[in-house]
Parts: structure tokens; C-alpha cells; sequence
């Protein structure tokens, strides 16, 4: 206990629920870090499709990312609305079962779990990849390390939501101060200098240009650049995580977030162009991130330099923080509408809902395991599931707002409609671009996913139905059940289980399957050691029942001879009674046969609504 | 069924016994296949050692084999005698535990089951090592090879008995045949030719002699060369496998097989001195086995020496099977005597003893594995094993003789005196010359085996103590037990297991283990659902107890409850319900939370003799 207490903190009571939730502050490190640290990879992926342009492209990531900044604010608008409108949580699949159907809801659900899956393997992936080829001596360490993060974080979120938007506090704040820093000295100078700065150190050369500029390059190049936006929905699934009033700090914490990411990707983007600086070719010797090269732009190899690079580091590997307090929460949501196994709804010893957090870590370690954490592979699936749940999301606000009516909500249904219309296009982009480099994959998963949804509630919903009871206790033909004891021999686990057996009914049958020997040794002796007592007490004798069994059949023989006692006695149940040794050590198991065992397993699997098995154990003193 | 009855053949009665026995001619074949066997590798183990020596040391064979071919006479008539006095088989355990005690005896065993196993190993890596070596190409598929050999045998046991004895009948007698004829015609051109006959096929030249011969190195050739002996034991343990008479069947079996054995060492011996073959360095290129460098002097490299070697090939491969046939009723005597777990004792369906068979494949399978089959290594184990086996079976011998007395028991008793003198000599050398070879590995093993065999016994004897029963059913005081149902909520399932409950007795205590909504729901039916119908009945109305679980604890409050029970009850019996829906399939106990199967477990684990467990199944209909 004490082990545990330490790991995972005491156990904490139902009611202490309120203490544990957070505020706008904790909301950032605990939601935020997957849509801040996407400013990490966004720009950095378009600017990679545009390097056959040469110099020339990194002009083109400004109106990128323009456009992306615009997408950005209308999903923020929806998702604040979203939050306003569902207090409860579940985000984009709340918003589009309640408003485009389940089907929608649950086209939702599954894009979002991928997508918090991919994120948590995609963030790791990549702030360990950018430390190795930092530290080049901890290459060999690449897969440890992965897991090593991925359980930290995972125990961090057993300890309880709070802690792991405590914990991660720091880091968070220092990478967007750090951040927030650069970019303003940089702007400021690019301002100062007339648009082009001097780079303290000057950024690799841009190599020529290989191709000519095309509207299907600027689109694939958008489409990679959508990655910055993959983490934004997490707030509105973890609005329950908020402290009173819950709305209000959500809505709070998605603001925080959103501008900071706007002005990020805006700095990143203007002083990308302003210093000209743009993607180098990845695996290749000579790599260096465009984040890397734009920090040393603008402040130079300093101490600073290291500060703000760690920080990013760190708050890339934190990032899968988010998938933790978003996935076990619309897990559960879901859950609770029988699409997935009950137990996601359940509280573990911290009011976290503890299966959500181990699956999403056994899945995590395994895509990272399986694809080695190569990032480029898995970001293309990514996209996809945002930008399907944010379409989703906005076309469950248009009917939300067509159903509420009125002046204010045709405004919000307009915002909502052209959301709609953006993220659906954008959607189709990403699609088509990136259908090659795995996206299909998610065409297959998610399908797949919707389906098991829609099993898992017609099992609950047969199981609820035959087992649902709105009628009183029948005590009708309140008849005794006819006994069965199946025994080897006379010894003590027999005769206690026949003394129970006589307590319960006076029709008793003692059977016994065995080779010729032992059942001479027991008829011998059945009258003193059964039927005289029996007698004497003024009980019916139980009978006893010998199977022979020429080809050492055991349990076949004995279902046959109970199912021959329910054919006749139709309208009687069958107790049968397992007398049963229980030893003290698990080894000693291993020099008794297990029969006692299979047959309760048999009898359970095999037998019917009649049939009761009752276990009378027998403890071995020393 | 169709499969298992192909592979294994149909179910045999126990009655069908008689008809699975075996007479000498399959018997050889059965038990015989290890000692024959031995004739390829002992006389080879011996002149490897005598190398050093150069073309001297191969003279050196002729009176060490005469040494080894003495002993194998005397052990003989040893067995002879031991078949004839237990013949309900066991060999050297049975005859050293009569006589000589039961340590004597397990020794014995443990021994015995140390060198089946290790035969099994060295039988099949030396077969496939050679074959291996003559077909370069298999080399890569050693390993598997192996394990399709163990496999094949292991089934062929499997199959019964006899079918192995018939399986092995053709390569047996095929060795046997053209071995015997290869040495008479060798015998016959060397007595010809005045003991130095002219080679068909040239055998390679024997380097010159290194060192001076010294007894150390003649006795370490002598202690390689007793592995020839191996095996010698093995009819002696199965004599229960012959036909009546059994004990004649056995004996026959064993004299074809012992004079085969010394024909075939002598035969060996006498023409590698007269052919002047010698080992070649093993492992070496240009390493040839002795007997084929012997085989293609005799007749060259005609189809008759393949036909030979291809025989002797199967024939290492198959002796295998002798500890097939001998481990599993060695087994079967040391678990009737409570020192094995009983189930060595059960036939499976064609009557042999199944679980012997697994475990020597599995530690057979395992050796081979981490071996990876290099006899060399294996071999000093294997003789030691041996030689104590028949140490002790002699000893014990003359400790018989000395009880039975009488002029013919004097005559008997200075045989069995002088062998157990001899084999223990034998014992002291191959212990001494093998010591660091491995033969220490043996020293460390049969202690533990001791320890497992003392163990085994003593929990069974405790076991048989505590429940042993020669008393009647008491039936004083037979009160009905109080009855515990915890349920969940108000469904079928519950109202199954409450009606159940109020069929055994008429103090039911419903117990609901819940946060605060759940219990308001079930209390507000109680008065309608259960109190009513009760009372309707005249019965007890069962009692509602509600814990509240703050810190959402089931089991724990729930056995704190029953302990409770008991403690305000003493002298009462508890039964607990448990209610348990079961599925059809078993994904979907994936969905369903399982509380029945936990708390089934935790009640029998620590549960004590007052506690019955009561499993009322609900099954889906559909």
C-alpha cells in the first residue's frame, strides 16, 4: 500500500472530486500543450514541400499560414461556442450526435481517438527526435527513451488531472515566454531594418529552386501546415476537468491557448520570410529545424538559445499530455452512451478514469514501437481525424444554431457554416495530398471503429433488455433444488460437502465416476458412514450413484448423468456441489488434479438456468 | 475428435491393456534402442581420448573394451535377477529402496530420471549431427531437425505403447543385421589374413603418438568408453510393458539386447586394432566417425556402407524412444510412491502414462535448445547417472541376497558383490576424469531432484492426514446457513439469485455495495419488489444492507462484511450468492465488469471453512 500511496498518491474520496479540478492556468500545461507545440511542426512541414521551390517558396508560407490562422479563429469561435453550449464535455461528438445524429456522433468519436492516439506517439516521436539529433550519444537510447516518456506521463495522469497540469506548468510557460520572446526581438529588428534583418547567425543556404511554383504544391503544402492545428479540440472534451464555473475557465484556457498559438504561427511564418529561412532536407546530415535555425536567427548560439530549444523539446514530448486528459474523457463520454466496454466510465484511486489511461498507453507504445516513431509517417494520419472531427463539429453547430433560431444564432450560424465549409475543404485537401502517404490507413481504421461502437452497445442493449426487472421477487413453487455431489472417495472435503448438502435438501445425490477398485471401497461403507446417521437425524438417506468409467471419462459422464436429472425433473433446479481442497501456495496446485476447478468451468459454460453450482471449500490447516 | 483419433488412434478401454503389450521382438526395439546405440559412441568416446597416443593408443582398445564388456555381463546378470524378483517393474529405485531404504531408492531415481532425460538429448543430437555432417546442406536446420525427431517420438509414445516397439521395429533389426554381418566379414578376412587384413577403403593415417601413455589417460579412456553401457537398465524399468509372462518376455529382450551390444563392442574393438582405425579430431574438417572409417574398410564405399550408415543414423536418433518408453513408468512407480505430483500416474487415451511423455519432451526440447545439441558436452552427465543407477541396483541386489540366504543366494550375492564393486570404481573414475567436463552439473542436480521428491511427499502425506475420514456424516446441529446476495441493482440476475437464497434458508441478507444514487433507487423498490412477496409467501422478508462506499471499495467492504457475519455468528455456516451473467462469447467479458469471477476467487482464497460460495448463473437467451 505504501508502494502505491507513494506512486500514485492516496486514495482519494468520491466527493473530493471539486478540489481536483483545475483552472485556466493548470488548463494550458494540462489541454494546450498539443496545439501549442504543433507550432513546432506546422510550418516546419509546409516549408519541407516548398524546398523544391528554393528561395522563392519561403515567401509562399505567409499567405499559408494566413489562411491557416483564419481557419484557426473560426474553429476557436465554434469550439467556444461548443463548450458554452454542451458544459458536460465530449466536444465534437456531443456536438454532432446531438445535432447530425448518432452516425455523425460516432464519425466523430473515432476520428478523435485516432486522432488523440497518433498525437501522443506523433509529440513523443518528435521531441525525442529533435534531442537525438541534438545529443548525438543518445541515439541508440531512441526506443527506452520513448517508452520512458510515455510512462512518465502516464503516471503523472494516474496521479489525478491536477497533477498533470501542475507538473508540466513550468515547462509550458517557459517555452511560450521563451518563444513569445524571440519572436518579438525578431520582428522588432525585421521592423527596424526595413523587413530584412541581419541574422546573428546566419541560417543554412537556401538551395536553388528544382520545380515551378504550382496551385497542387501551395495545396500540399497547406495541407501539411493544417497539422498546426491538430490539438484544439482538447479543451472542449475536458470541459468537465474545469473548476466552477466550468464554462468560463474553459473558454478562458481555449483563448490563452488559441492566441498564443495565432501569434506564434505568425512570428514563426513573418521572420521565416524576414530571415529567409526555410525547411532542410530531413534525414539528411546537415538537418536542422527550422525552429532551431530561426531562434539562432535572431538571438544566436547563446544561453538562450538552449533555454528556449529545451523547453521546446520538452514541451514536444509533453504534448502527448493532451491526448491524457482528453482521451479518457471522451472515452468515458462515450462509455456512458454504451458505444465502449463500461469500465472507461469507471474512477480509479485518483477519480481518474484509469482504463482510458492504460489503453491509450498500450496503444501509444505500440505505434511507437511498430513505426519506431518516425513522425513524418504517422502526421498525415493525424490531420485527418482533426480536421474530420472539427468538420463535424461546425456542421453540429449549423444545426444547433438552425434548431435554437433567432437573430444572434443566424450570425453564429453563419460563422459556423463557413467553418464548416473551411474545415470540410481543407479536409478534402489533406485527403487527396496525403492519400498516398498513409492517410488511407484512417479510412480503414475509422470504419472499423464505428463498427465495433455500434456492437458493443447492441451486446449492452440485448443484455440490458433481458436482464431489465421491473417485477417483484417470485416466491411461487419455492421447491428445494435436487442436490448433486460428485465426490472421489470418503474423506473429509466429501463429507463436509454432503453435511452442506443435506442442510440445503432432502433429495441428495452423492455420484461418484470411477474405475472398479475405489467404488467397491465406498459402497462398501455407505451404509455406517451415510445412510445409518441420515437415518438416525430423521433425514431421507442420500443416494449414492456410481458411473463406471471404462475409458477414465470424468466430466463428460457426469454433465450427461445432470442433464439426465433436468430431463426428469423438468421444473426442478440442480444444485451440484463441488467439494473442493484449497491449498495455501499456487504450487501446490501443480500435484492436484483440477477437478474441482474445470468442472465448476464446465458446469457454468455448459449448463443452463437451472443448474446452481455451489463451491464448499476445504482449508488445509497448516 | 476425428483429428486426435488420427493422430492418436481411438480411446482405449482400460480393460484393453493386455492387448497393448509387447513380446522380445518389438521389445528390443522399444528399449533396446539406447543401449545398441551406445555401441556408436562409446568405443568412439574411447579412442578419441587415446589419440595423444598416436597408432599405439589404438591397441590400447582391445583390453578396455574387454574391461567394459566384463562389466556389461555382470550388470546383466544383475537385471536378470532384479526383472525376475520385481516384476511389476522400477528397476533400480524399486530394488534399492526394498533393500536398501528409501533414500537408497530415490537416489536411484533421481539418477535414473537425470539420465532418460539427457539420453534423449545426446540420442537425437548425435543422430542428426551425423546425418548433418553428411549432408552439408541440412546444417542449417539442426535445430528443427531436432525437434521433429522429438516430436515424431513423442508422438509415436503417445500412440501406446506397442506402436512404438512396431514404428522402430525395421531401422532396429535393419542396424542390428548389417552391423553384425559388416564385423563377421571384417572378423573373418582379418583371421585370414593373420590379423592384419587389407582395408577396401583406406581409413585416414593415425598421427603420431604426442605423450607417453600413463594410467590417468588409460582410465580416462575407460570412463569414455563406459557410456557404451548406458541404457543397459532401461527393460528393467519397463517390465510391466511385456506380455505374460512377463518376466521371461523381459529377460528375453534384455539377453538379445546385452548379447547384441557385447558382440558389436567387441567386434569394434577387435577390428579397429586389426584395421588400425582410430578417432579423428571431432569438430575438425576431415573428421570421420570411427564406425564409418570401420565400415568402409570392411566393404569400401559400396551401397552396403550406406545402407549401414544410413541404419545406424536412424537407429541414434531413435534410441530416444528407450527413454520414451522408460521415464514415464519410472515416473508412474515414484508418484504411487507420493513422491511425484499423482498425475504421472494417469493413462491417458491410449493407456500410457501422457504426462511422463510431455515432460521428458519439454526437458528434452529444452536441453536441446540450450545445448544446441552438443553431445560432447552432454555425455560425461549421462554416464554418471548411469553407473550410479547401477550401483545402486546392485548393492541393493546383494543386500537381498544377504535377507533371502540359502547356498543358491551365496552364489548370487559375490555377483552382485563384485558388480557393485566394479560399477562403483567405474562410478569414482568417470566422476574423477569427468569432474570438471560437467559431471559436477549431475552433483548439483540429484540433490535438488532429492529435495523435490521429499517435498512432493511430505505435502501429500500432510494432505492425506488432514482429510483423511473414517468417521460417519455427523448430522447434529443442522441449521440452515445465513445467505449473503450481494447484488448490484434490481435486474434478473439479482432476483434469480434471491429467490435462490430464499429456497436455502430464511435468513437472507441482500448486500448493496454503492455510491449515493444507486442505493435510492433499490430502496425505494424494496417494500414492493421483495418485503411484499415475502411476507405474501410467509416467508422471512430478506434483509436490505446498503454500503456506502465512499472511496469506491467493493471487495474489500464486502469481505469485511461477511467477516462480520461470521464473527457475530460463531457456530453459523456463511453461503454467499453470487449471481453471474454468463456470456456467449468471450470477447464479450471484455464488456462487462468481473466482479462475480473476483469475488468468487477472493471468497475461496480468503475465505476459511465457514464460507460456501453459491454461483447462480443468468444466461442470455440470445
Amino acid at each position: 500500500m505504501a508502494l502505491t500511496d507513494r506512486l500514485f498518491g492516496r486514495r482519494l474520496a468520491s466527493h473530493e472530486e471539486e478540489a481536483q479540478r483545475v483552472g485556466p492556468i493548470a488548463g494550458v500545461s494540462m489541454l494546450g500543450l498539443d496545439a501549442l507545440s504543433s507550432s513546432a511542426y506546422g510550418p516546419e512541414a509546409a516549408l519541407t514541400l516548398l524546398l523544391p521551390l528554393g528561395a522563392l517558396g519561403v515567401a509562399y508560407i505567409v499567405p499559408i499560414t494566413s489562411v491557416i490562422i483564419g481557419l484557426l479563429l473560426i474553429v476557436y469561435i465554434s469550439y467556444r461556442q461548443t463548450i458554452a453550449a454542451y458544459p458536460t464535455g465530449g466536444g465534437s461528438y456531443t456536438v454532432a450526435r446531438e445535432n447530425l445524429g448518432i452516425s455523425a456522433g460516432l464519425l466523430a468519436a473515432a476520428a478523435l481517438i485516432l486522432d488523440y492516439v497518433l498525437n501522443v506517439a506523433v509529440g513523443i516521436s518528435a521531441g525525442v527526435g529533435a534531442l537525438v539529433s541534438a545529443l548525438r550519444g543518445l541515439q541508440p537510447y531512441t526506443l527506452p527513451l520513448y517508452l520512458a516518456i510515455l510512462v512518465l506521463i502516464a503516471l503523472v495522469n494516474l496521479r489525478g488531472v491536477r497533477e498533470s497540469g501542475l507538473v508540466f506548468l513550468i515547462p509550458t510557460y517557459l517555452f511560450i515566454g521563451c518563444m513569445l520572446l524571440v519572436l518579438a526581438i525578431g520582428v522588432a529588428r525585421a521592423l527596424l531594418n526595413g523587413g530584412h534583418p541581419l541574422p546573428v547567425d546566419v541560417p543554412p543556404r537556401l538551395p536553388a529552386g528544382v520545380t515551378a511554383v504550382s496551385v497542387w504544391l501551395i495545396l500540399r503544402a497547406f495541407a501539411s501546415g493544417c497539422t498546426a492545428m491538430t490539438g484544439v479540440e482538447a479543451v472542449s472534451n475536458g470541459v468537465s476537468a474545469f473548476r466552477a464555473p466550468p464554462v468560463r475557465n474553459a473558454r478562458r484556457t481555449l483563448t490563452v491557448i488559441i492566441v498564443t498559438l495565432v501569434a506564434l504561427l505568425a512570428g514563426i511564418a513573418y521572420l521565416a520570410r524576414a530571415y529567409g529561412i526555410g525547411a532542410t532536407e530531413p534525414g539528411r546530415t546537415g538537418y536542422e529545424s527550422v525552429l532551431s535555425q530561426l531562434v539562432a536567427a535572431v538571438v544566436g548560439h547563446s544561453m538562450f538559445y538552449y533555454v528556449t530549444i529545451g523547453a521546446l523539446l520538452t514541451v514536444l514530448a509533453l504534448s502527448a499530455n493532451t491526448s491524457f486528459a482528453g482521451f479518457p474523457r471522451l472515452c468515458r463520454i462515450i462509455a456512458l452512451d454504451d458505444f465502449l466496454p463500461h469500465a472507461f466510465a469507471t474512477r480509479g484511486r485518483r477519480l481518474v478514469f484509469s482504463l482510458g489511461i492504460y489503453m491509450l498507453t498500450a496503444y501509444a507504445a505500440l505505434l511507437l514501437i511498430i513505426f519506431g516513431g518516425i513522425t513524418d509517417r504517422l502526421i498525415p494520419l493525424f490531420a485527418i481525424g482533426a480536421f474530420l472531427a472539427f468538420t463535424l463539429s461546425q456542421a453540429g453547430m449549423v444545426a444547433h444554431w438552425w434548431r435554437v433560431g433567432g437573430p444572434h444564432a443566424r450570425k453564429s450560424l453563419l460563422i459556423n457554416g463557413v467553418g464548416a465549409l473551411a474545415t470540410a475543404s481543407t479536409l478534402t485537401v489533406v485527403l487527396v495530398a496525403k492519400f498516398a502517404e498513409g492517410a488511407w490507413i484512417t479510412l480503414l481504421l475509422i470504419p472499423g471503429l464505428l463498427v465495433l461502437f455500434r456492437r458493443v452497445r447492441r451486446h449492452y442493449r440485448q443484455v440490458a433488455r433481458e436482464t431489465a426487472c421491473e417485477t417483484p421477487l417470485d416466491l411461487t413453487n419455492l421447491t428445494k433444488p435436487i442436490v448433486v455431489v460428485p465426490i472421489q472417495g470418503w474423506d473429509m472435503i466429501a463429507r463436509k460437502g454432503l453435511r452442506f448438502a443435506l442442510k440445503l435438501s432432502p433429495e441428495v445425490y452423492v455420484v461418484q465416476i470411477c474405475d472398479e477398485d475405489a467404488q467397491e471401497r465406498l459402497r462398501a461403507h455407505w451404509a455406517d458412514y451415510v445412510e445409518q446417521p441420515a437415518r438416525a437425524a430423521g433425514l431421507p438417506a442420500p443416494q449414492l450413484v456410481v458411473i463406471p468409467s471404462p475409458y477414465r471419462h470424468l466430466f463428460s459422464l457426469l454433465l450427461a448423468y445432470i442433464t439426465q436429472l433436468k430431463d426428469s425433473h423438468p421444473n426442478r433446479q440442480i444444485a451440484v456441489i463441488i467439494p473442493q481442497l484449497i491449498e495455501h501456495r499456487w504450487y501446490h496446485y501443480l500435484l492436484h488434479n483440477q477437478r474441482a476447478s474445470i468442472l465448476k468451468a464446465l458446469l457454468l459454460l455448459r449448463g443452463d438456468q437451472r443448474v446452481v453450482v455451489i463451491n464448499v471449500p476445504w482449508y488445509l490447516t497448516a
